[in-house]
């Protein structure tokens, strides 16, 4: 694929679809990698709906000058530009490129470009030709043919040029590329005269026929496949080089008889017809259906047409004082400012997609053309300059001349971001700020994670593919279930846990193991979801698995795994990789804490992070956490002998049976409290109190419910029924959160109980306990109320019991999870200190997903775009995001000093935390892992908002 | 029950908590039944809370005049009333409506009201009387003794005084009733000679000090108890009445004692000092902290204090020209315009309570004392010329002397309600809107239903009671599974499903059955929303059931009921009567339709009724409906052979394989819409796309799993992984609705296709079908864009294909069930025709509460006032009701001609209906059974609104 697109990307010397099919991978291709690699940094829709939107909003054109309402065609050439890059509306996106481009003096082979308003006259006339337009295209294109030394239409000497559509924003249903325009077949003569080929010239022909026919004319393009399939056996040839010479001369003449065949009408063999039929097929595209479509369902307004760019064309392959090349100003990998790049010598794009030839790196071009060589690096610095990135060009050279055609921002990888900002800031190229906002903020991830080395990734044995759940690499060997994992880990093995699924019975399982494998399951599927939390790697729904646990083994692509047998885990990716394939773990740079120091005198958002036990507690303060926004308490009931005493209390008949039970957990909570609130000392930890429903710890199979009837010395039955009894048809929309509370106020006393006693613990060996407590799921002010007042006693209760004569500042607020809590968080606030939105549920609840099952069709979704992005993984700002609003806003008005903040996942995902910055919020909470991508985003936020 | 309250209500003269001990049920107790039959038209609850709103709420004083601030006490007697009935918040309920009776002339004892301004300088001096008070009550009471022939405080011819706390609201926490004040240890003597009577005077003066005591100085009410108990051992008596005269006197030494040893100090024996200890003590019980709690939580404010209440004694057992009665100016059961009551000779209300003597009815006194009988009726007159509403009083005579002691509107059946309403607006009591918002709207479901006969019920054997889940009463032989009830249903007999829960596979058989009855479940299980929906008698929840479906039999209350044995279900009481219990059907008279003319000509809201079956449509067009809100087609795919056409869909692996066994239904549905259309000719239908997650319409064991495999020629195992595949986690946020059609498009066409051609058929048949297609579920915009688009394509080739020349005006609208599709509501409509909100799911998913599992918490939510109301019976303004306004106003304000109506079951809730008339909805669609309700409600909410 990654050839594809250099094809493309040097496309005015070639590219066309019968090439396209003879693409094949190969390894070790230097401009396809960097590129590929680059290209992992974003995805591309996102990209690309960004562009569009800004291009739509943008207010003004940049330049002051008066534009010439009459003036239809811009020139630039040696003459300089008639416009410029700010001029996207009237000239395209192309257009003012290019414009540019040849205004700060770079080689761009000149050409003129029609204006959008042209368009949009044309299509008012009744879709007829402006009166004029054609006088003025020749007009300015005789100033192109004096510096290309060529004429357009003439015979021995002709000027051929590309005619593309170019709007404001770039859209589907828009008319393709015409290349060659300009030959007939007087003039194809002349070419090969000129050029010394009449392999060259007649395959340039046969282009253009080709090329005019589909994308002016409309005949499908495999008419023209067919034929070159006929010549090709004629000629006993597979692939389109064995065509010999006069294959090719033929191919333009039964090229032009498929033509005549399906338009009924000859070719058009007066260049000037072919360039008028050209420019009035790309104004008709602007109203095509699919491009009318992208612009309704987008929400494109008040675009006035398509510009047209007719461009003289240059070519690479005229021979060995000729080439094509792309490159980046800066390494896209590392950041290093080095040129970097490969060049291929007489070649076109298309010689490297047939993958023939192998590129060579830029500084192999010192030996080649150290002319041009010097040229290009003075490019490199005045790009750079000029446009204040990394800027990745493409560029050919015709005869020992230099042709730039193409630059744009680079893409790059999360510490190559890191590095170019701070170097440029250094170099003064930009400003501290401007640094900051140069990161994209998600980036960072790739920088605080272990990674596979990528050498070894190539080399590496791909055996199935999954959802990519939390980014990573592991390496172990399979563990079939938590015990084991538990255990072996115990021992000192690297296991991955490899499951059909998972549920809260094995998260010390999950968290033990190095990397989880699931064959079910979607990105929000229990699994992912936890080892997000943890950044752990994790792969799920990896479908071709079949997992036998029985024995202990799982087969995929053919190959047997047991617990002997170890592979590789790449949770960024998806891949299952067979064998241990070598990981580096990218250093925490000096830039990096540098790009930290700078967020952090910008922003306003505090970041907490979500964290359960005392590890993660110290890994998010390393990561600069200011506090624990989501310490959930209900992974504490699962370790050990907890959990039989979780189930007995589960179990109990009376208040008095449950209380005997919670007592026995009592002790254990402390101490985890008291672990948490040390490693945390100093910062706020916000404690929710236990919220799944208790379904959730009891056991689903017979035999173990046997086993927990005889350890318990319970009626077997009666333990049967119970578990029955506590079945739930929809347990996300049942007896959980404060409702237990409210149905058992025991449990809630034994949490807070156990959290006061712990803050006095933790005062007296004067560690600064900070703790929060929070009632989750509240859907109703007198839920909050009732248990706000059931805590405080509690907490008076231990602080008279302790006899703590100190003060015992332990705020009570609420998770606003509940779309109702968010409607009415005027009431609530009333009784709350504080606000948590646990966007995770209030998303769930909002959408009507449930985020277990939602897999049957969110990724469709997704893909038709019923939805623009996963509302799990980004805010949906304009229905979740309204209701954090409202709550937010009508908490303050009730409680002025209500604190808000935020710990569902959203807190880590940084158009979110530009959201939640930008309604004003105290704090975002997120997975340790997501720390300083949050403190980015927010100081971006920030920024942005000045 | 109905007893005691007999007692409370005369409590002037009696009432006490000893004797409470003693209630039990006697039947044919006149008194008690008709106070017991109106109270049941309402609940208890939702009437003190109106009320207490209201009168919060209250913005000024009726009356012009102008209020003397310095004046403390009020006076009513002979002379007059110095207040009136609008001086609620000076006198508190109680002592204006003392005020008022005796302004109108009527026999009040006379008395004076302490003011609640009082009550605050009280509260505010530091609690303490203030200056002048005592006086002013002493210079007052002097008015009432010349009036009695009495004096306060003489020991020979005492006035004793009853005093009461009388809030604006009352409210829980203040203080009780002291009767009998100004009795001590001579007056006693002095009573006793007056009346003749030892034993009447020392019990009055054992009861002062028993609730001097307990209410005044807070001696806990078993002290004084356990010294009855002795002294009733003593002299060996079971009952209070057994003890004689001495041991009455040895028990009004002995009270004291207890009080001496309780308070550590004497009984005042100055009455004067008891007088003021007992105002003071009203004074305190305003800030109480249970009072304070109950104004905190239900937020009343702004109220100043209580008002004090002393009132003259009177009694109605001083002889045989003596007696006390209750009565209501009509028959509250029928309406019918008759003195309607019962009355005792020489009685207080404790020997009603005993149960000793039996009422007689009110007619008879025209044979006891005619004078007295006279002036009730005229007073009947006075009070309903006055109070313009039929009224409930309590008198009592002593001694020829006829005394009323209370009046307020009374209570009422929904036939009386509708009777009373009609014949005063005849007799030009009231208006004809008056006579509109006379007439409980929920009440009408009483006319609507068949219920059980009074007479036949009181005899009837209770075996168990259950959750009234949808009122009515049903009476037939119980079948186990829902084939059965179809079958024997067919073959003439009535039965009753029971069942220990039922799931949409049931729904035939639910309809077949002429009853329902679970052993779980709750208000908004399955079975109770079908059959509400219905209007079919069914209980839900009857934990005792023990049911063997196996064995087809069931127990209960030590009985075993067979296939053989009739039992009846009362669906509005929640109780299952063992054998035939005989059944009434009140006829809808015309009065019901006179109020049902008045209201259609007052709402401007119209009412369509929720409907799936022909059947239900015309039942539903004679209740009045304007067009069916809510056709579910889901139903339609249960009955008969289409299940297994829907199975094989729903099992097939392609979409070819689908579209075949989609072609099977489509006559089917094509069908059910002509039947429907036809039904409903000249009104739109709005027909609701299939909503429910696919597993519902697969089988749950493992048997019939295999005979569908069988059937349907597909392997056993891929049936069972498909059925396994489509189990979700929470199917209620899961891949339903909407997402269906998205997933798979052909079942929409399909169903769209079935309501074109149906309605092309019927217009053709010159029937006016005017379908409107609902599509449910949507979250986001481009749901229902994409499936409208398709609807409307599918539409147009129904009409190519049927060569149908004319108009096919179908309009396409959406459910708003998901709090997102309200927020974002302003997108949605422009693609939308009209918006029915579902506010079942709308509750559900803005509470998180499934209505599948609410039990579990939801009746205690209720019980403890978490909530106010159940969510799921009238709409939550706060919560789901603000969405519903932001989806009304912002969907209108997208698209000015949108159609905004409501759909879920509080479409037929007069409160909700109040609620949807206000923020200007179109129409409130509802069970047929509700529809007259829902158009009374409508009507009233206009009214309300002038």
């Amino acid at each position: 694929m990654a050839k594809k697109k250099v094809a493309k990307k040097t496309g005015q010397s070639s590219g066309t679809k019968t090439t396209k099919k003879t693409t094949k991978k190969t390894a070790g291709e230097p401009v396809a990698n960097a590129r590929q690699h680059a290209a992992k940094t974003r995805t591309k829709r996102a990209t690309t709906k960004k562009t569009a939107k800004k291009a739509a909003s943008r207010p003004a054109e940049r330049s002051g000058r008066v534009i010439d309402e009459s003036k239809m065609v811009y020139y630039y050439g040696e003459r300089g530009a008639e416009g410029d890059g700010s001029m996207r509306e009237l000239l395209g996106g192309k257009g003012a490129n290019l414009a540019e481009m040849t205004s700060i003096g770079l080689p761009v082979p000149p050409g003129v470009t029609i204006t959008t308003a042209t368009c949009d006259r044309y299509v008012r006339g009744g879709m007829r030709l402006p009166h004029g337009l054609m006088n003025e295209v020749h007009r300015q294109l005789a100033a192109v043919q004096k510096e290309t030394g060529k004429v357009f239409g003439d015979k021995d000497n002709p000027m051929l040029v590309s005619v593309r559509s170019g709007a404001a924003i770039s859209m589907p249903g828009m008319m393709d590329t015409v290349l060659n325009l300009g030959l007939n077949d007087e003039s194809v003569e002349g070419l090969a005269a000129q050029t010394g080929s009449v392999r060259f010239a007649h395959d340039a022909y046969r282009r253009l026929i080709n090329m005019f026919g589909d994308v002016v004319m409309g005949v499908a393009h495999h008419h023209f496949e067919q034929a070159f399939d006929r010549i090709k056996a004629k000629y006993r040839a597979t692939v389109d080089t064995d065509v010999p010479e006069e294959g090719m001369v033929e191919l333009s003449q039964t090229y032009q008889e498929v033509y005549r065949k399906r338009v009924g009408d000859e070719f058009p063999q007066n260049p000037f017809k072919q360039l008028e039929l050209a420019i009035e097929a790309v104004f008709k595209s602007w109203n095509s259906d699919r491009a009318q479509a992208y612009r309704r369902l987008n929400g494109i307004q008040g675009l006035t047409g398509t510009a047209v760019n007719i461009q003289s064309m240059v070519y690479g392959n005229m021979g060995e004082d000729s080439g094509t090349g792309v490159a980046f100003t800066r390494n896209p990998s590392t950041g290093e400012n080095k040129f970097y790049g490969e060049f291929l010598v007489n070649a076109q794009g298309e010689d490297v997609v047939a993958g023939i030839r192998t590129p060579r790196p830029v500084a192999e071009m010192q030996g080649w053309n150290a002319k041009v060589f010097k040229q290009l690096l003075t490019i490199k610095t005045k790009l750079e300059k000029h446009y204040k990135d990394m800027q990745d060009i493409e560029f050919t050279i015709e005869r020992g001349k230099l042709y730039m055609l193409q630059t744009r921002n680079g893409k790059r990888t999360g510490a190559a971001a890191v590095r170019v900002a701070c170097d440029m800031a250094k170099e003064k190229l930009i400003s501290e700020d401007d640094a900051l906002l140069r990161v994209p903020a998600g980036d960072l991830i790739q920088l605080l994670l272990p990674s596979f080395d990528s050498e070894a990734r190539t080399l590496a044995n791909v055996v199935c593919t999954g959802l990519p759940a939390s980014p990573g690499a592991a390496v172990g060997k399979p563990a079939f279930d938590a015990e084991e994992a538990v255990e072996r880990t115990r021992n000192g093995e690297r296991v991955i846990l490899v499951r059909s699924e998972t549920s809260p019975e094995d998260v010390e399982g999950m968290h033990s193991a190095i990397g989880i494998l699931t064959s079910t399951g979607g990105m929000t599927s229990h699994a992912a979801v936890v080892a997000r939390g943890w950044g752990k790697p994790c792969v799920v729904g990896a479908g071709e698995l079949e997992i036998d646990a029985s024995k202990g083994q799982f087969k995929v692509g053919g190959k047997l795994y047991t617990r002997k047998d170890t592979f590789s885990l790449d949770g960024g990716t998806g891949e299952v990789m067979d064998g241990s394939v070598a990981t580096s773990h990218p250093s925490v740079t000096g830039d990096f804490a540098k790009v930290m120091r700078w967020a952090d005198k910008k922003r306003t958002l505090a970041v907490r992070a979500n964290a359960d036990t005392p590890e993660d507690a110290r890994r998010a303060r390393e990561f600069g956490a200011q506090g624990i926004g989501l310490c959930r308490t209900e992974h504490m009931f699962f370790e050990g002998e907890r959990i039989m005493a979780m189930r007995q209390m589960i179990l109990a008949e009376t208040e008095e049976k449950r209380r005997a039970a919670l007592e026995k957990l009592l002790p254990h909570q402390r101490d985890d409290f008291i672990a948490i609130f040390e490693a945390m000392k100093g910062l706020p930890v916000t404690v929710r109190l236990l919220d799944p429903p208790l379904h959730e710890f009891m056991p689903h199979d017979e035999k173990e419910l046997k086993s927990i009837a005889t350890a318990l010395n319970l009626n077997e039955d009666n333990v049967r029924r119970r578990v029955a009894q506590l079945h739930e048809l929809n347990p996300m929309l049942g007896h959980r959160g404060c409702r237990l509370a409210i149905s058992y106020p025991e449990i809630l006393e034994m949490q807070v109980r156990a959290i006061a006693e712990a803050t006095i613990e933790c005062l007296r060996r004067k560690v600064r306990a900070m703790p929060e407590i929070m009632i989750p799921l509240v859907a109703a002010r007198k839920e909050l109320e009732m248990l706000r007042e059931l805590a405080q006693e509690t907490i008076h209760a231990v602080r008279r019991e302790e006899d703590y004569p100190g003060r015992l500042d332990i705020k009570i607020g609420t998770m606003i999870e509940i779309p109702r809590a968010a409607l009415t968080a005027g009431e609530i606030a009333e009784v709350a200190d504080f606000f948590s939105f646990g966007t995770n549920d209030l998303t769930q609840m909002t959408f009507g997903f449930s985020r277990d099952d939602v897999n049957d069709f969110l990724p469709a979704y997704i893909a038709r775009e019923v939805l623009e992005v996963d509302p799990f993984q980004s805010l949906d700002v304009g229905g979740v995001g309204r209701l954090v609003e409202i709550g937010a806003t009508e908490g303050r008005a009730a409680k002025e000093d209500l604190k808000v903040g935020v710990c569902g996942e959203h807190g880590g995902d940084p158009a979110s935390v530009k959201f939640f910055h930008r309604i004003g919020l105290d704090y975002v909470s997120c997975s340790p892992f997501r720390v300083p991508i949050a403190r980015l985003a927010a100081a971006q936020a920030a920024l942005s908002a000045e």
